[in-house]
């Protein structure tokens, strides 16, 4: 990796303990001695070696949105029982139900292949800022500028994976300061090896979720395949092992209070950086719209799902994203006021701007900041409108139906000219998408979301209408007629036949338009509308990398200390310590919880109805080897301090040593708001001990095969009383 | 006091450091050495004096049920804001609603008389066991000597109320192990001094009741008058204020964690000495039949309350109770199975039993556990009757009806022989309660609640029918039909009209019964089945008199340490520590909570509704001398390991040197079953803070008239910034 653009040249500790999601160069950055002094008991150089541009953190892998991290040199990849969910839900039917009963591979024939599952391993970072900038031509406007970084972004991707089974990308830093190409090799075999019962990976469900205390073994083990050659390779019964240079071993001692953990992984957007007025915005408007539309897009789906047994397992995955961004925007927005973080950044952000006010070489940035002000401002009216255009993406008749008019429409563009999922190397992950997603297709749901969704697109006010929604339901509301036409519009079209689908994916705009398909109509409306706001949007992108990067410059200079970028995706890692905290006066939580609490909120009913074998096995009090000698029992959570989000899902929790104590699958309610500010006393991300997941696998699952390639010492047969 | 039955002759630790409500006897019997170690710092003389029959304890005082106080020579009572809500309730209009603004008596002359509002402090406790014993005739069946010992109780109680405005009564501890005659001065001119609004007072709510963390400012200060010279007497503007010889001056320091502390008071009824069969059944039967039926009559109240404004006030206060009761049992539910307490006292049983059986002289003992046993399930079968029947009286029409019914019969017999709440003794509190009763009427509601009630009546087994329901609204049930009878039996009634009611309770059951008046008709018929329920319940009464002794005699001397008797609203008193508690794997709660909590929970909406200027003056952080240095902040409630229960409400939470650090107000949820069992793990009883008392007092009130008479040091102004 070629020099950051870091304006530090001393190596410098953070200014909190726990904050920071750090690049692998940052690490780098920071002073060693402090490291040892939190506990890292290996030298940073192992976390990442700058002259391979590689290292231990490249043990955390990118598992489809989620975080992963190998455990084994075979291959084996730990993440969350809901980052794996897609394979079991695919091998999962009413008649062999494997979300409610979980699985296990008794050998590595019957490990489970998950079609579009991909594992993304990186391999080299190189700082690409410099070309980036010189892609854009002098005199540019904001929408020229962005076209332009994003054609260079697509050519160095295209020169990048001319190597085979490879995904690039260009990730940009502090929006625009710091561009960095990304090289990963993609393993498309990607297998399922367990998955404990829902009841135990999802214990505690909605209710649980974002909450504390937790006991919820949220976890699932795949293994990664390559063709016999260690190339990547689509599935094929010949395939081998992914051979992995970098895993965690297990660490069957496990992890206590104040103990030093790392935490990596691919945490997905954070919003630090973003004016103290845009934060406003989201607390007054985003958040709220989040909590009210998707709250009525869960009831939808909640209902129609009771009505009918396929039904409920069709909605279940989208069911569980809704509830969780639903549940997310709650907590935002509880945090944001708990925390006075606008406030505190209003704060933040006057101080840098009289700091700058002395400096002249800042008046760029404060020039800046006014104008992205501005410009804000203005976005803001159209607000509404592009809310509902986003949100009409989670009904899969108009959303699919949009994809293929667009498909149509941007395939007869130069691929470099195609918006970027619509590029030749995006299109088999699209594909997989079209096919997929029918199993996630519910008619009664659907219809009933795009009516809700109709039914408030004709209360936008004028100059944030979106026409084909009232070309297609007219511009006055009648529920009835609405949800009439929405019936003839799902019964006249093909585009929820997976066939028809897939062949349609394949034809011209013309051979689309001829079908006469009311709904593909409506596609083609929609994607009018798409098209036009990609269009706004880039332009607004193109805006916000000309004037952030100034403004940044001067925040960063004033800090005067290391500051990570807001999360984008990329690999980081996060230093911290085991511990509790206090949520509200009167209440403490402490930073583990046990197997006894499992059973104390274990009623019979979801989602605490934990299965007959793990409840046998807890109250014979059949430990094994696995029960804390300070708790008297088996860990089954745990706190840290880590400066986690979104996309940390499944992260490898990690001791001093490297070895694995726990994976990452959830923040604390009170934490939520931790992507606007770190607050320490409430930033805490949850963990499931890895000494829950050897104690179901040996006491429950009885895995010996398992449990003999991760290298750990069985303890008695899960049939022996002891 | 004469020596007690107890049987231990050696003073002794008890056997967990929290349990046991002690007599006031028992307090001399408890090792001095221990109760020093524990915190003591007065000699146990000083709590009660052996020689007098009197002594500090006798400074908390009975106040309708609850416990009170006294905090200054001049009669000044501290009590719980729900104990004095009657007298608040009574000054409360929609034009002046002291309820929500609460009270400050700015002089004497301000202070408001409290209608009913009585007073008793305790005088002098005399053992009357053998006299109550000897008036049992030879040969009596049970019937017979219940009659014979409440006749004796009566007559003890009629010599000892000779002397003026003495209240006394005979209590029996551990089911007639020992009776007790306690004599008290009764007050009755009491007056409201200082009521924080409802908001504080009741701050939380239902939502918090039970509960911990909390924030509640649940106390009011009453003060007790007398006569110039001396004597109790009734209200009169030339009364004066009651002199105290025992009271608690407050203790402007304050509590810490596993500081010593003792709570006085009244605890009214709990259930340690049940049969586990006993225990089982209550489990079983009583409180799911508790949650239930109340849950149904609160949902009434409730909507009819809403409706309308004047209607909400009249159910506000049995609401109140309602709510308490509802949640009490659902606590009970959760303790019983949390704290495996039937199956515990299953196995202390059995452990009694092979004790007892190997010592012929308990075989009394086993003879009659036996006969308990037996008795009681015959007793179950009858069970859903006696449940409606006690429950019609929560219905005002039908319980007016009764009263008014069985007073005329009663009030024909010689005063020894009435039911005893229609004794002489008791009329004027009876016609106090006739009046009072029109406060809480509300028509509407009260229909829905009999119609609720009849319902449930009609689906009564044969054995069970409530014959005087069945005659006014027949055995199959048409809600329609038995709605409109309600209707017309309330439109044609001058039962629930205040000034006829008054005329009623005067006149013979000739005169009662020529009114022709239907409501008093079914009262009529009502009083039949009441009396011979009364009956009934006098027999299993003597059954259990007789009985039980025999088996606690064994009881008593199986543990071979002091065991307190179980709570029979008498005066005891329970040594603590401050200390907090693990609700739950995975949380700790600590056991103070502050003014910045209160602040948290504020919503703006019931029942999280801070005051403007309590809100004003904690935002300011004007905490006067009222912050706890630790804390940093003014405490507003503690958690000690007091073993407490109903009664209870209003205690003097008392420090080493006898003085006031709190005032008790309830227990926490997972210590409700404690009526069953102590468990030290969850033994939690919750004070309000004595300085968040005064710092509403001080900081908030500028009650400077009432702090200097309290002897405490005023701080700054409230209006003063500091």
């Amino acid at each position: 990796m070629k020099k950051t653009l870091l304006f530090l040249s001393l190596l410098a500790a953070p200014a909190l303990a726990g904050e920071g999601k750090w690049t692998p160069q940052q690490v780098l950055e920071l002073d060693p001695a402090w490291l040892k002094a939190q506990g890292l008991q290996v030298p940073p150089t192992r976390l990442w070696d700058p002259k391979r541009g590689t290292g231990l953190l490249a043990g955390a892998v990118n598992v489809g949105g989620c975080t992963g991290a190998f455990i084994s040199e075979s291959g084996l990849i730990i993440t969350n029982h809901h980052c794996a969910f897609p394979i079991i839900q695919e091998h999962s039917s009413p008649a062999r139900d494997l979300i409610t009963q979980g699985y296990l591979a008794k050998g590595r024939e019957e490990e489970l292949p998950g079609k579009g599952a991909r594992v993304q391993v990186p391999r080299r970072f190189t700082d690409v800022t410099k070309e980036m900038m010189a892609a854009v031509p002098a005199g540019a406007d904001d929408l020229a500028r962005q076209k332009a970084l994003e054609r260079k972004s697509k050519e160095l991707v295209a020169e990048c994976e001319k190597r085979p089974a490879t995904r690039c990308r260009v990730a940009g830093f502090d929006d625009g300061l710091q561009f960095v190409l990304i090289d990963s090799v993609e393993l498309a075999d990607v297998r399922l090896v367990y998955a404990p019962p829902r009841a135990v990976g999802e214990y505690g469900g909605e209710e649980d979720n974002w909450m504390w205390p937790r006991h919820t073994g949220d976890f699932s083990i795949i293994r990664a395949y390559t063709a016999p050659d260690g190339t990547a390779a689509q599935y094929s019964a010949q395939n081998v092992p992914y051979k992995a240079e970098f895993f965690f071993p297990l660490a069957t001692e496990g992890v206590k209070p104040d103990d030093f953990v790392m935490v990596l992984g691919y945490p997905g957007t954070t919003f630090r950086a973003l004016l103290a007025d845009d934060m406003a915005e989201r607390q007054a408007r985003y958040y709220p719209r989040v909590v009210d539309v998707y709250g009525e897009l869960i009831r939808i789906l909640d209902e129609e799902g009771e009505k009918d047994p396929a039904g409920k397992i069709l909605v279940a995955s989208n069911l569980k994203a809704m509830h969780n961004r639903h549940k997310n925007a709650g907590g935002q927005l509880a945090g944001l006021k708990r925390g006075h973080i606008v406030e505190k950044q209003r704060e933040a952000e006057a101080a840098v701007v009289v700091w700058a006010e002395k400096r002249p070489e800042y008046a760029g940035a404060l020039k800046a900041r006014a104008e992205l002000l501005a410009l804000h401002s203005e976005q803001a009216k159209t607000f509404e409108r592009e809310f509902l255009l986003d949100t009409l993406r989670a009904v899969k008749g108009p959303s699919l139906a949009v994809t293929l008019a667009r498909l149509a429409q941007e395939r007869t563009k130069p691929d470099l000219e195609r918006q970027p999922e619509f590029m030749e190397r995006e299109l088999p992950r699209l594909k997989d998408r079209l096919e997929r997603e029918q199993k996630n297709f519910f008619a009664p749901a659907d219809k009933r979301s795009l009516l809700a969704l109709v039914r408030r697109a004709q209360g936008l006010g004028e100059g944030e209408r979106i026409a084909a929604i009232d070309k297609s339901f007219g511009r006055t509301y009648s529920e009835k007629e609405v949800s009439a036409k929405i019936d003839a519009l799902y019964a006249g079209s093909k585009v929820l036949d997976l066939a028809e689908r897939q062949k349609m994916a394949g034809e011209t705009e013309a051979q689309l338009r001829a079908r006469k398909d009311a709904l593909l109509d409506l596609g083609f409306e929609l994607a009018v509308e798409q098209a036009a706001l990609d269009e706004l949007r880039d332009r607004r992108l193109g805006a916000t990398v000309r004037l952030m990067p100034e403004w940044r410059r001067a925040v960063l200079a004033h800090a005067g200390k290391p500051v990570a970028p807001d999360a984008n995706s990329t690999l980081r890692v996060t230093f911290a310590k085991v511990k509790g905290y206090t949520p509200r006066d009167g209440a403490f939580y402490t930073p583990q919880t046990t197997l006894a609490g499992v059973m104390e909120k274990h009623t019979g009913q979801e989602p605490f109805d934990v299965p007959a074998k793990v409840a046998a096995a807890a109250e014979a009090k059949r430990y094994g080897p696995w029960m804390d000698k300070r708790l008297k029992d088996v860990p089954v959570n745990f706190l840290a301090d880590a400066d986690t989000t979104g996309g940390n899902s499944g992260s490898p929790t990690v001791n001093g040593k490297g070895q694995l104590v726990g994976v990452n699958f959830d923040r604390v309610w009170e934490n939520v708001a931790n992507d606007f500010g770190y607050n320490p006393e409430v930033a805490r991300n949850v963990s499931v001990d890895v000494r829950y997941v050897l104690w179901l696998l040996d006491q429950v699952e009885d895995a010996d095969g398992l449990l003999r390639e991760l290298g750990v010492r069985k303890g008695p047969k899960a049939g022996e009383r002891r």
